[in-house]
């Protein structure tokens, strides 16, 4: 990658996420190859439109792709899918992966860096935060509610922290041409598990007991269990090393209360009846607190209720 | 309660429970008082009916009453209500008990005994432990479809063994006459926490999950849960100095996967939108183990999350 050469990107997953980065990034004049699954015909000939409080903006072409094996290497590859999906991971990034290349997991949870670290250790792997609230409405069609920012910090076998390198610089340079804000995060695992102080009690709770975030913050019952359940989290983030403050539990709760009523990500996947992502966002950093000697009933509990619902789910459909 | 005259009883709250027991005892020539809501006018009219694999049978002709206090004081005065109208009991009770009188508490969970003791300081409380699948289908037809033993113990304050009284075997000749098992407890705080064993789990994860006890047993993430609660149930049954072995929660873990698909009795509940007995059987054994030491992490998960189903449903209602 260099710097004199514009870097080229690739979108793994072209939906409400993938969708939306993309879409900016080349409506800034970066060079943008989406792969699509189900909608790849439609948008081929009708390209991509984005509803944003922003601004609204048409793509009527873009680089559709059907398969990355037809694809043009890249030096940015965005994988912007469910991580329900990455066990397809190991067959379908390399070809559209540069030797000197980046593999950007713009994905929830924690430990699929881990799993493509060791897969593409040539190359170097990054994990993205992303903070958004994005639909995707119909094929091609995107609408971007709410915020948009990235945290973005690299990986290195068993998540040490690398600190900011001239790689994590120069994407965020794309990014800022795309007007994205886009944070470096010198801990990408303290990145996650932070994350996680959210997404674990909100995610569980709104599935098991088919609520949202306001309901959940309302009664004295479960705003204490989201509570407890940020507790473990920062004990899961402590037997890895990782600090997260009281103050910070206190502000992720307090935030959540002031919050528009809200539908967490995996009870829109849910309510759609599509797999969660239970073993990123729960089975993974368990089982790497657990391991490190962590004792996590609550997250435990609400991961085992989690895999019956999301089981049940798959065998309906 | 002298041992020459015969006893009388009083069913407060003729259901499923209630009416069947009261039935049979009527139908054994012993003088039963119903106390009826909804279904006294058609009950006083048209008697009981009973359907039961162990014979079915009609009492054209039952004393059928509205209010305790119109009815005669009795010996032995059965509360099969459920315990969420608990709150009723000071004022419906007294009228109906003989000043030397037994009050049977026959409903689910612990602390019931001791909220009666209380206010019926004069008298003797007990608790019974019905183990029955029993259905009210219509006014005054039940159909009793399995089991219908009884576990019975009296009641002393701080729920202090008591061993076998005298009036406990009394009701058990009546029982016996009437053809019911009953099996006498010297210790009823023992009784009530092994029964807690299977109620807590199975009830408190069908209905979060909305799950028969089939499927429960079914995915080993539920039948972890299920036998983690039970051996939660057995530290707070430590903690009140009462002893529940690994070789009972191994028994409850195969009986239950050999039985028929159930509905717990508070899934029915559920299902019905009527009151669930998250306090008598979850928040009450919680209080009272966490109070002596306990750490139940899990079960306090647990009620917490069905305070707020709880909470919604009757906010629905």
């Amino acid at each position: 990658m260099t710097k004199e050469k514009q870097r080229t990107y690739a979108i793994i997953g072209t939906g409400a996420v993938g969708g939306f980065y993309g879409a900016r990034l080349q409506q800034a004049g970066i060079e943008v190859h989406f792969l699509l699954n189900r909608d790849w015909e439609y948008v081929r000939e009708h390209g991509l439109v984005v509803e944003s409080h922003e601004g609204n903006f048409t793509l009527p072409q873009i680089n559709a792709w059907r398969h990355t094996h037809e694809m043009p290497a890249c030096d940015v590859v965005i994988v912007a899918l469910k991580t329900t999906k990455n066990h397809l991971l190991p067959e379908i990034l390399p070809p559209v992966v540069k030797p000197n290349g980046v593999i950007l997991l713009l994905q929830n949870g924690l430990g699929a860096e881990l799993e493509a670290g060791k897969i593409f250790a040539a190359q170097t792997v990054m994990g993205g935060l992303s903070f958004i609230c994005s639909n995707k409405i119909g094929p091609g069609h995107i609408r971007h509610i709410d915020y948009g920012a990235i945290t973005l910090g690299e990986y290195a076998p068993d998540y040490q922290a690398v600190g900011i390198t001239e790689k994590m610089e120069a994407i965020k340079s794309d990014f800022d041409t795309a007007k994205i804000p886009l944070f470096l995060e010198e801990d990408l695992l303290q990145a996650r598990w932070k994350k996680l102080v959210w997404n674990i009690p909100y995610n569980g709770l709104s599935v098991v007991l088919d609520a949202r975030t306001d309901e959940i913050m309302a009664s004295p019952h479960t705003r204490q269990l989201a509570a407890s359940l940020m507790q473990e989290v920062a004990a899961g983030a402590a037997a890895c090393d990782r600090v997260i403050s009281d103050e910070f539990i206190a502000k992720m709760l307090e935030h959540t209360e002031k919050m528009k009523p809200y539908l967490t990500s995996m009870k829109l996947d849910f309510d759609r009846a599509h797999p969660l992502e239970v073993e990123g966002i729960f089975g993974y950093p368990l089982r790497m607190a657990t391991s490190l000697g962590a004792d996590l009933p609550l997250i435990s509990m609400l991961y085992h209720q989690l895999k019956f619902i999301d089981l049940r789910l798959s065998a309906s459909v």
